[in-house]
């Protein structure tokens, strides 16, 4: 980073990530993420607020080049780095936003981890849109090509939230089933509707069940040429029994030819591109969540001991995280 | 901004402004902003935490390079670009830390801007901590050149907060007076505190009243050399008679070859280096604040009328700031 660019970078980054939550918090992210233009009108009825609150703050928007004026002075056109704009927001509102329960109460943390853990918590919301933001360049993209070019039948997807990778690889391979499976109900239902919105409703199966349940039952996972696990295999880490009965499970029950790929940070990364997100990510998780990041060789020690004998790992660009491939 | 920066600049940018906010928060900022080693001890004295916190957030410090190990290895240096870091740091924890009742409550103040305005109000802690950090190169450089340059025996501070900016004055001209007027009278009982540590306590006269007061009772700002006032009279402009009865007290009361430096913000500057923030800035006082930042053309009719024949404005470093020199 050059800090003595002659342009304001952390101004600019910390504005865009204000307006963009701005905009998300007034359900406006989908017009500012969509390819046509929309309208001062459209901006009235998904915000639900009044002309003059919809022009206002299309003004800062304009002003912030967010959004442009099209040729029809009734238009308005996301930036053409809009996408560039809300990854970049992504790591701001993660950090700043998402995290902010554990920053506001980091004593507390540091004196009695397990009753701070007890009383504040992330809202669930906050930490699920800043991740996806960050995932759009950070880690989906490394992953969807390792997936698609696999050409998988049938894709499992462990902590799958509200579905979005899944939906996304059925829509891009239109001969393959999947099966999301989570914790939460919520997201469960989130999935369950968007799968039909995306018309792949018929070819994704949905389980509102726990990672470990795997242990006792394999058959979430039976057959699947490729069994995803982003950023939630490392809540069972604590437990190795728990986790080696996971990966067993997959081992057992992927089809021929299939793998297991799973995206995670590794600790304390010393790289200069990498090292202070990375210490951020892994303090917090340790601090503030009970987890401690396994780093690199733990995990090929795991997945060796579940029986996986080729195992790749790829750094993907958000700082700190690694695509583990296992197979064999 | 470079978007394609081989850096992930944003992710730095978070970790950085997320890490400053944990360590002020327990406390460590005096540590991290001092030129000399400080201790694990310290550390644990400061934030009251016990070793394996100290040490798990030092850690955290560490891999960031937030902070350097000493020759000796119990003692730890604050990196050395330090302060270009909690100056970059400030954007983001200003933008959406300090104003995050505005973001999370963007609908209610764009529907109904007078209840929402009456039932979520900013801490003033997070507001204060930081704009000091945007102000240490964002605004106080410019400021402070152009008042010491001016040797003033009597410096008056309008919304003086904790009194920082005067005790810096006054520390550098050991042969000036100043005076501290503020709303808050917390924030007036700090500034005594402070002023005593910094031994300029009997230079400086701590008056906890409104700027409006002004207006009936010029002593405050009598005989002053140079009155100052930094973000707070843009809170008078909606009433343009108090503004006017404001800027005419300091006309009558300002000595001979003295002047008035007002420092704040223009609306919607369209500049690239300042179009982002500036866009946030306006926004979030207009439609959380109430308040319509006046452009350059109407501050200096506003001097015009009080009686001002000299006026000047600087932009200085924070995008959208200007200062204004009113003198003659």
């Amino acid at each position: 980073m050059n800090r003595t660019d002659s342009r304001e970078t952390a101004a600019d980054l910390a504005a865009d990530a204000a307006l963009l939550e701005i905009a998300e918090g007034l359900g406006l992210s989908t017009l500012l993420d969509r390819a046509s233009p929309f309208t001062h009108h459209e901006v009235m009825a998904a915000a639900d607020v009044p002309e003059s609150g919809a022009t206002a703050f299309l003004d800062a928007l304009l002003c912030a080049g967010l959004v442009e004026r099209g040729e029809d002075p009734h238009h308005f056109l996301p930036c053409s780095d809009m996408a560039d704009r809300r990854y970049a927001a992504g790591y701001l509102s993660w950090a700043l936003n998402a995290n902010r329960p554990y920053i506001d109460n980091a004593t507390s943390f540091l004196r009695e981890p397990a009753a701070a853990g007890a009383q504040y918590q992330r809202d669930g919301r906050r930490v699920a849109v800043s991740s996806r933001w960050i995932g759009s360049y950070g880690f989906y993209p490394g992953v969807i090509s390792e997936i698609t070019g696999r050409k998988p039948r049938r894709i499992v997807d462990l902590g799958a939230g509200a579905g979005g990778l899944l939906i996304h690889l059925l829509t891009a391979l239109p001969d393959s089933t999947g099966l999301a499976l989570d914790l939460s109900a919520a997201a469960c239902e989130e999935a369950e509707r968007a799968a039909r919105r995306a018309e792949v409703g018929d070819r994704l199966e949905v389980v509102n069940r726990s990672i470990e349940s795997l242990v006792e039952d394999h058959s979430p996972v039976r057959d699947a040429d490729v069994v995803h696990a982003g950023f939630v295999m490392h809540d069972v880490v604590s437990r190795p029994d728990v986790l080696d009965g996971v990966l067993r499970a997959c081992r057992a029950s992927i089809a021929d030819g299939g793998c297991l790929v799973v995206t995670d940070a590794v600790p304390y990364v010393a790289d200069p591109r990498e090292r202070s997100f990375s210490a951020l990510f892994t303090y917090l998780h340790s601090s503030s969540m009970d987890v401690r990041l396994p780093p690199e060789e733990e995990w090929r020690a795991a997945f060796g001991r579940a029986g996986f004998s080729d195992v790749t790992c790829t750094p993907l660009r958000m700082p700190g995280s690694r695509m583990f491939v296992a197979a064999g």
